[in-house]
């Protein structure tokens, strides 16, 4: 049976654990589900979704594990993506916690109200002028970081990269930010894109 | 030298390492930064606070550690309230992550919105009644998860019962909440504040 992944496609938050699942080489059955689309709806009325939320990792089991970056952490548990060091690991924890609290909220929201009509309502000038102010900010607390080490919380890629890497990697084509003012963060998404397994937002296993 | 907690008193992401420090009965210093203070615009200033947010933890060696979950993580590290077991973990990381993702931008936000005069202006009759029912809709995850067990992680209490303690406790006096129709959520307040070593979000350390 296996692991099984319900995702969806077009979410970064869904592609941080495709990514980790590829990096791993673990095999997993991919159940896709899209915003307003039947399979979701069923989902949620089936209750299959314990915060009504993307990914959800299934175990051999039938155990569902929700939340994006403690998937993460799961399947890193005992490999190199996660460090044993008590301190590296709260520093990747920082970043990742961080990331759904500061990041994401910004980052990705900017970008979804940009690119799923049904949030096109709630696109306002003032509401996209604000996110793109606070998301600069944002990435300009990465930069800092990234000016002066390869790796965003330790000294060689951690979970920490690839939860932070599934959104910054679209910042400028679906969040409409510059990029430009933030050499080491764009140096960093380089560095992460060329690890080796390293698989794209829409490379989904069928 | 020791532990040095950089808190602001008010808030209940610093008041959850507070209570973790507490439960574990670890000596502390304390250095209170309030919102629209001297102190708090001097740490910005200095650069003191790693993603300009508090609390930020800093160990014997001078490193910071920011992010009140991971700063829970970190402490708990060995410790009955971060479990042992890969799974039970991962359950705990998936509550937290959750709590920074949705609760803390929900709950704590509607808090901060009625209390804080700084942001009255952003306490629209329109945004209070959003939060309002997107809060309902987090309370009853939770109330879902307490109706058949005692504590929201796993089998014991976690770091996770604590971080989502800190702001659940005061959604009512707070953030106007009504938690009646929650009372598994209410026992569940009831259950933490009885556990040995609790303190308030006031005790502070002077």
């Amino acid at each position: 049976m296996g692991l099984t992944l319900y995702s969806m496609p077009s979410s970064g938050n869904s592609y941080k654990a495709r990514l980790l699942l590829a990096h791993l080489g673990l095999p997993y059955t991919h159940v896709g589900m899209e915003y307003l689309t039947p399979e979701l709806d069923a989902a949620h009325g089936a209750g299959t979704l314990p915060f009504a939320k993307l990914p959800v990792l299934e175990l051999d089991d039938g155990t569902r594990l929700p939340e994006s970056n403690a998937i993460l952490c799961y399947l890193a548990e005992g490999t190199d993506w996660l460090p044993a060091d008590r301190l590296d690991r709260a520093r990747a924890l920082a970043w990742m916690f961080w990331e759904q609290n500061q990041h994401e909220g910004v980052i990705a929201v900017r970008a979804a109200l940009l690119t799923y009509p049904h949030r096109a309502h709630l696109a306002t000038p003032e509401r996209l002028a604000e996110l793109l102010d606070r998301g600069n900010a944002l990435l300009a607390i990465m930069e800092r970081r990234l000016a002066g080490h390869d790796w965003i919380a330790t000294q060689a890629p951690t979970v920490a990269d690839l939860s932070l890497y599934a959104y910054t990697h679209s910042a400028e084509e679906k969040g409409g930010f510059d990029l430009g003012p933030f050499p080491a963060v764009r140096a960093w998404l380089d560095r992460v894109a060329r690890l080796p397994g390293h698989v794209g937002l829409t490379d989904i296993p069928a």
